[in-house]
């Protein structure tokens, strides 16, 4: 970030008064602009005993599968965004959704929330962003090709919760070095 | 968002190719700005049977009681944003962090997430965002000085649940118009 975006000035990193971390400042306008994480948000959706799984078209790790998930958009809740993402690459509609895993990626300072959801019909297919779109008995998941670590965490949540029946929100914290893509 | 923080030149607000949604993009350097809901994270630190607010010190709602919260840093997890927070607001140290309250505020693009957390001890006090800070019995909660709804739901659910001694994560969407600062 080097030019302000309100007035377009060059911009200075230093920290504020009443501050105790360096940002971005224009001390033509006095504007700081601030950076903060960003929420990836996304459906585990299920039919019947299979689970909804999307081969990635795009980068990164193009050709992995994945649960249907993206960045929450302004104006949206997180479940909205979560169902949006699911009709956006898998042409899929869901309903019933429920906040199922939550993830910290500090080191690429995004927020992952999954929601487990019913699947609506079988008229799904490959969005934009998808090479296919299957459904998954436990047996049949690709765990070696999963894209991300939240994508198998959450499958390994689902399948072990599936047991008893019972769902509770899952919490973790996921430290990676950068070049692990979260 | 007028100029591009990149380049300092004028950006347009067009829909990029392959996206669905009008962006603020420069054609000088192709850099598409994209702007996205930020989370809030906070701590419901616990002492015994009493809860500790603050008194905010600084707008919105000056002079209502709130939970130490503020925005999640890039770099961290959101439970050491929520820890942060509690630090700052109310020189409180917590531990035993535990996911409660997860609010979706689409009217102002924000996601508050709260925390139950154990006080370590009673050496706390008002950070510089807070005129006051104390612990409250259930009965002495001031229902009708609390400074947002998030707060108010926060703190419903924790004297509820804790009758039972279970506290399953809480997940909402509360819907205002923008005049009501969530």
């Amino acid at each position: 970030m080097k030019f302000c975006s309100q007035c377009g000035s060059t911009l200075k990193t230093l920290v504020p008064p009443g501050d105790n971390r360096e940002r971005f400042v224009c001390e033509a306008c006095d504007m700081i602009h601030y950076q903060n994480p960003r929420i990836v948000t996304g459906c585990l959706p299920v039919w019947e005993d299979r689970v909804l799984l999307c081969l990635r078209a795009i980068a990164p790790r193009k050709g992995y599968w994945t649960l249907p998930a993206g960045f929450l958009e302004n104006g949206e809740s997180i479940a909205e965004g979560a169902a949006r993402e699911t009709l956006e690459e898998a042409n899929a509609r869901v309903s019933n959704l429920e906040l199922y895993t939550v993830f910290s990626l500090p080191h690429i300072s995004q927020a992952y929330m999954f929601y487990r959801a019913d699947l609506a019909d079988l008229d799904f297919s490959s969005g934009t962003e998808s090479l296919d779109v299957r459904l998954f008995h436990q047996d049949e998941i690709p765990w070696d090709e999963l894209a991300f670590p939240v994508i198998t965490q959450s499958l390994e949540f689902f399948f072990e919760d599936r047991v008893s029946g019972e769902f509770p929100v899952r919490s973790r914290e996921l430290h990676f070095r950068r070049r692990n893509r979260g």
